[in-house]
């Protein structure tokens, strides 16, 4: 049987394939040098060149060697085959490893063991990530016991190697290992694992591994080769599983990257109570603050850490203060070792120039590295280690204007509480994730995702998260944990995705089957609404009001490096006063956008605009629009003076006209009574004006070629404004934008309205006017004939949301119940609404730019569309060469960010 | 005054203009010579053309003068200014009349009078037509008594030309002047115009002439010069009014061609008894038969046919027999004068080897030429003159197909009366226009069009229409007038339009106040149903049931021409057997389109299609899927057989499901219970599956990507059904269509499911499978990578119709409310859903073109649109390069000819 198995999982050098290479699958580390270095992540993966890098600078790493991300790509380019020369080159690293450490792989009188380990270039919580103790079978766990001194260690060690390898390896769900072990300890009358003897433990391996004949038909494999090319064949095979595609779908990591796959000695962390294992920060990733942060467990193997099963301690004395903790620090329990984790600590973030995420283990009182990465962290931590560096001299400016996502600088803007508000603090846990929410409680990811899909604020409330829960957390306003630490699976995945996360708020109970959260005598239900803050770990019933936060100091210094360096502009779209004052305060050098629509929602105005649309002729139209006029002027005098001389773009009344009109039978009512017409006729002028398509219906520059009368007023409201807010003799100078262009002769009809308005105003006011003319490029006639449209065009704005819905003929509005699906197939690799179609409507909007730049030189060209703000798109725009880019006041400083980092890259690809 | 006036209306030869030009203004015509000639359209106008080519023949044209369409040009884009050098060509060319003529402009004792005629390119009865009697004043009229010896005469001459002349060029309402005549007979007791002396004439002269003061504050200008420039300044301005610019829409004709004017020495048919004015076709204009065929009356002036207001006599006795009229013929009353128009026809058929549309006028005997034109025919009468010139050798096969205009023939294709119907005819009138058509009465334009515009069928009915009217003509499904010939503006406009007209219903009265239409005691109402025959003259109450006609034997023959000729193939959209029988009819060479959702409205079909869409999970699906997979297949194998090898493109599903699902509360409740769901679940999902905008919804691929057991149904319905349809050993082989494709990989992952069925269905029936997968290009995106899309698909068909909303965002459901204003601005030359937008949709083709073929060289492309069976299309679709066009069944004739049209347009350009 095991010979059989044997064939099937062990590589066979077959017939040579055409395409011979001579490339190197396996590159070894350990014992003070290493085949890699910190550079080759690509071909490494992050733990893996993480292992070299270390390795190179004489720290303590176990050692060990790295299958490359190629064999990965190989694999799957091959149907499944690895490359004819790994098996030798793994035989021969083995065989390195086992000279260095001075045991040999499957030797029963003194085994190696190793760990296997998955490791993409970024980190990668959906993949298989570890089987520890591999190496052991019925032989050389005795020779483990003989060698360690202790029997109980041994058979504790393969249990868990027979557990972890029959979950991640052979699929047994570890519920059928952890019934015998429930069983056993039911039998013996025993609670904890600390009470159960070796021989308990040796029943319960023999318990194991007749549940793995039950459930394979087969023994579990003996041959330590077999075990380990096994695992090698799970970690590949985990980089396609459906977490692992989800995971990459979400953070929008290509599938051909590929995982590398790493192999490494085995150092243990419960050989007994001079062994630890833990994982740390360099510096706080939670504040950014440069305070050595990490959390350490005395004799325990590392998952047990980061599974968040044993709440764990401190490694500083600082940290255990500052978490109220009672248990000892690393620093007060294993000084000595501490101090040469400090000296780790210094070492790895002057090598690295930054922020490290580190894993070690502790055997017999001696330490060993066993990964290094750069640190996940929260956005004010991120700015705060940037700035702080550059202080530091550690990195430069540039460097640390590319050290922060710009999309993380969304957690700067989250809400926090109110500090003057009420608080029913129900209970208190880590502040895991910063930011405050507020929702309904979700016990289950499945159904948090569906009941947000509907709209719902929902807080996932879990006793822990895993893998499987990621599309919940992420659908979520916040998650909230009853058990594991900082860096639990709950508290980073939160931190990454920027949600607000409470994690081991112990006091809480969770029953699933009631669906209930119980604390301190209360009972909260499912749909009931929490609060959460992930700044303070405070957990709140009912809703609490939040407030938004104030810039840090690091933020200012950031963003001041960031204007130095972008050369794109970024504005904001702003259609109220209380809009253009929070886009001046993050910094927007102008208004790209003013929905003027947004103006006629409200009280009277609604009112006036129905009465224009109900209007029987244009005399009628007239006499309502004059009742607007004065309203719509105070909104741009309004604008103006709050953007004092910034530019300010207006774009000409765009919806359709059945969007103003009421849809309830008494609001109909209501507007028919003060209309003086009868229900039935507003009824049928309702009909009359309903459209099967509004996206593509009467709206835009087309209301303005039906009705002339609503731009001359917008014009009107638009040039006295711009008189009224002239002050100190510097004039206004209002860019007004006409929407869906398709054909220049739309916007030579309308620029001759708005021109001879202008000059009517001009008239009557007795002042020069200076404006500029300009419109949206939102359909893709309007980008094929821009060379055209740019003779009486001024200025461009590309609508990317539009030209996004015309370009791939999808509506915004009905596409989420399939781009999902579209993204899981690969269809799209993100939401094209979110992030721009480089290829489908970037071309587009390159084809707008080339023809429009050739017929007027100094055309000004900007984007209004959703992609203003997100990152990815910012550097297609500066690629293209806009001048500006326009987003909502809140993504202004991602724009800025982004503009920065677009620059730079730019100017590398320039080089 | 008349100072001032000269002034204001003669053109000043100011300052030079920098673009000096050498251009000649005017040309001369007449006394068997001519500046011009028939190949000069386009700057003299067909008028003026036909003058000059008349004169150069040797016929008897009275002599006169041309000022060119550039003139008109020069106008419009100077500023309404005339070239400098005009005026005194314009006096040069006058001289040269006078001499030819031996009268004098103005001069009391032998004065030259003049008409003043428009005249573009193509006919348009849009603009002002024309000012007779030019020159008279109160000196003149005096002169033209003398020389005439007929006092009544001059002073009906006198009055004839105040009217015209202020009513087309002054802008006075010829009411206010028939007024004065109306008032003068009662005063006088006359009941005829007959009846009135030359002094009751002289007297309204007065009249008249107080009127003009009274309503201009100036006197008629009384300077014949002062007159001419007028005149010849009216003819310019009416370039530009309303109806020449709807006129100009509905036809499709540039702004700026121009329009000529012609003027030219009066001659007279209301001199007396041997004096007469008529109208004719060389060939019949109905019919197409070589018999000459035309209209007349004596004594009357050349206004007087056209406008309908005496009924006319026939040319021939032929005609007279044939229109059982009681009058006599010119053929009886005028023999000799018959016997020279008789030769005239003859020499102008051999010269322009086509049937004219000639003008003359018989003077004291003596015949005159005032006009010759292309006729305006019917289709059938297009098609036999084509057939019997190539036979009579006048002209080649080319030249007969260029000859008939595509658009024409749906005329063929309009239905005829159902011969076994019975008939309750009310009246009999003119057969003006072929076609049977039914409709709701309406008796006004405006109201005509507003009642089609809601879908509303009407017939036109009017005593005699005029340019004011076409709207409502265009508007409705046929024209029925009580007054006029064939030749009245009724008739010509309705031939052009291809819409059945019954004129001259004499029987019938008209109460436009009481909104009725009277006969032989019925009265029928505004709303009322009727019928009428083109064909016939036939008037009938209610509906009558038609027929398809049969196509005649010419239609064969010229299409056996155009299949000659031409390269692109033409295949029909068909989706049921009888569908495609008519196809296979017309000549379709496959179909290019077979939208299988239209199978999937009926009975059983649509139960088991909602059963599908209710399903809960894909079981479901799969389960009511398995009930529509026998009826699909069934229809495959009719449409396989019916097509007998030609190729047959099937699309896969694409509208969005919820077009299946029921709307009324009876239906739902229907669905609810076959369906064994709660009506509110039925709702729910309703909801659910509601879209804000379809078109750009969960349609297309992107349902087959979401539920590929439909796809997995449809393609195995369809391999299915090749096997089974595969006769005498000749395999079907389908083309598998994917809709909506916006990216490379939606195709990719739809071809794998449809290979997996071929090759499924291939092993179960134990056969070889041959089929094409290819797809729709209906995106913008589609287009742009179509390089990419053609590596996986091996056809491309434009979904123009798709891609004309998506590019220029634009719903055809939803634009109806302002294209016409669209159209009617300029911004759209046609209504871009009729005929492709060729810049924008256009370019979009050619890039889809370039890029898909550049990828794959014999990639099959082709057209499934709208625009598939208009001839502009079509014609580009040539240039562009595709292979085929497809188009509904009954415009694949249009098709086929517009084809061979483009193919030798082609060759012309590639010479």
């Amino acid at each position: 049987m095991a010979k059989a198995k044997k064939k099937a999982t062990r590589p066979k050098p077959k017939t040579k394939t055409a395409k011979s290479t001579k490339a190197k699958w396996v590159y070894s580390f350990g014992g003070g040098k290493a085949d890699g270095r910190a550079g080759m992540k690509n071909l490494l993966g992050g733990k893996g060149a993480g292992l070299a890098e270390m390795s190179s600078l004489g720290l303590p790493v176990p050692p060990g060697f790295t299958i490359t991300t190629e064999v990965c790509t190989y694999f799957y380019a091959r149907g499944k085959k690895y490359p004819p020369a790994l098996e030798a080159e793994v035989k021969a690293a083995l065989a390195r490893v086992e000279k260095s450490i001075g045991a040999r792989f499957g030797d029963a009188a003194n085994p190696l063991l190793v760990s296997v380990r998955s490791g993409a270039r970024v980190s990668m919580p959906g993949m298989m990530d570890t089987v520890l103790n591999l190496g052991l079978n019925d032989e050389t766990v005795e020779g483990l016991a003989r060698r360690s001194g202790d029997r109980r260690f041994a058979y504790d060690s393969y249990r868990r190697f027979i557990q972890m390898f029959g979950n991640v390896v052979l699929g047994i769900d570890h519920h059928l290992f952890e019934e015998i072990l429930e069983l056993h300890k039911e039998d013996r009358r025993l609670n904890l694992d600390t009470e159960l003897s070796a021989e308990d433990w040796q029943r319960v391996v023999e318990g194991y591994k007749k549940r793995v004949v039950e459930e394979l038909g087969k023994p579990f494999p003996q041959d330590p080769r077999d075990q380990l090319w096994a695992a090698i064949g799970a970690v590949f095979g985990s980089w396609m599983n459906q977490r692992a595609n989800t995971y990459r779908r979400l953070h929008s990591i290509p599938e051909d990257w590929g995982t590398a796959v790493n192999v490494q000695a085995m150092v243990f962390g419960n050989m007994g109570q001079d062994c630890a294992t833990g994982v740390a920060f360099t510096r706080n990733p939670s504040t950014g603050a440069n305070e050595f942060y990490g959390e350490y467990l005395i004799n325990a193997q590392g998952e047990d850490v980061v599974a968040g099963i044993r709440t764990p301690q401190q490694i500083t004395v600082a940290g255990k203060n500052a978490n109220n903790s009672d248990l000892p620090a690393m620093e007060e329990a294993m000084p000595q070792v501490f101090k040469q984790l400090l000296a780790v600590r210094e070492r790895l973030e002057r090598h690295f120039r930054d922020m490290q995420d580190i894993e070690f283990t502790v055997q017999q009182g001696k330490l060993y590295m066993l990964q290094t990465r750069s640190g996940k962290r929260t956005a004010p931590a991120a700015l705060r280690v940037a700035v702080e560096m550059v202080k530091e001299k550690l990195i430069d400016r540039k460097q640390a204007i590319q050290r922060v996502d710009p999309a993380s600088l969304e957690q700067l803007l989250h809400p926090t509480l109110d500090p003057r508000a009420t608080r029913a603090v129900l209970a208190r846990g880590l502040p895991a994730s910063p930011g405050a929410a507020s929702g309904k409680i979700a016990f289950f990811a499945d159904e948090a995702e569906d009941r947000a899909n509907k709209g719902e604020k929902v807080i996932l409330v879990r006793a822990e998260t895993s893998p499987e829960d990621i599309h919940g957390m992420h659908a979520a306003q916040g998650i909230l944990t009853t058990r594991g630490g900082m860096t639990s699976h709950a508290a980073v995945v939160a931190r990454g995705m920027g949600r607000p996360c409470v994690s081991g708020a112990g006091e809480l109970r969770i029953d699933t089957s009631a669906r209930t959260l119980g604390v301190a005598g209360k009972t909260l239900k499912d749909g009931d609404v929490i609060t959460i803050d992930g700044g303070t770990g405070e957990v709140m019933q009912g809703e609490v009001p939040t407030v938004q936060p104030a810039m840090s100091g690091d933020f200012a210094v950031l963003m001041g490096w960031v204007d130095e360096v972008r050369k794109l502009g970024v504005r904001a779209n702003a259609d109220t006063p209380a809009d253009a004052r929070t886009a001046r305060g993050f910094g927007a050098e102008g208004i790209g956008l003013c929905r003027t629509e947004h103006m006629f929602f409200e009280g009277a105005r609604i009112v006036a605009m129905r009465e224009m649309i109900l209007a029987a002729d244009t005399k009628g139209r007239r006499a309502a629009l004059a009742k607007i006029l004065p309203m719509q002027r105070q909104d741009f005098v309004e604008l103006f003076r709050i953007m004092k001389g910034l530019p300010v773009t207006i774009r000409l009344l765009d919806p359709p006209l059945h969007e103003f009109l009421p849809h309830s039978d008494a609001e109909i009512a209501e507007v028919a009574k003060s209309a003086g017409m009868s229900v039935g006729d507003v009824r049928h002028r309702i009909a009359q004006l309903a459209e099967a398509n509004p996206m593509l219906g009467h709206r835009g520059c087309r209301l303005a070629i039906s009705y002339p009368e609503i731009c001359e007023m917008q014009a009107r409201a638009i040039f006295e404004a711009a008189v009224e807010a002239t002050e100190g003799g510097k004039s206004v100078v209002p860019e007004v934008m006409v929407p869906l262009v398709a054909t220049k002769r739309e916007l030579d009809i309308l620029k001759a309205v708005i021109d001879r308005v202008a000059a009517q105003v001009s008239r009557e006011r007795n002042v020069k006017l200076k404006y500029h003319v300009g419109t949206m490029i939102e359909l893709p006639r309007a980008a094929l004939k821009a060379h055209e449209i740019a003779e009486t065009a001024e200025f461009f704005s590309f609508g990317t949301n539009d030209l996004t819905q015309t370009t791939l003929g999808l509506s915004r509005d009905d596409s989420s119940s399939f781009l999902d699906s579209y993204t899981r197939h690969g269809i799209f690799p993100t939401d094209p609404f979110m992030s721009i179609d480089v290829e489908g409507v970037g071309e587009m909007v390159r084809i707008g730019v080339e023809r429009g730049r050739k017929t007027r030189k100094d055309l000004k060209l900007g984007i209004c569309g959703e992609h203003g703000g997100d990152p990815a798109s910012v550097r297609f725009f500066r690629e293209v060469g806009l001048d500006y880019v326009s987003c909502s006041p809140f993504r202004v400083p991602i724009a800025r960010l982004a503009a920065a980092q677009a620059e730079l890259a730019q100017v590398a690809r320039d080089k």
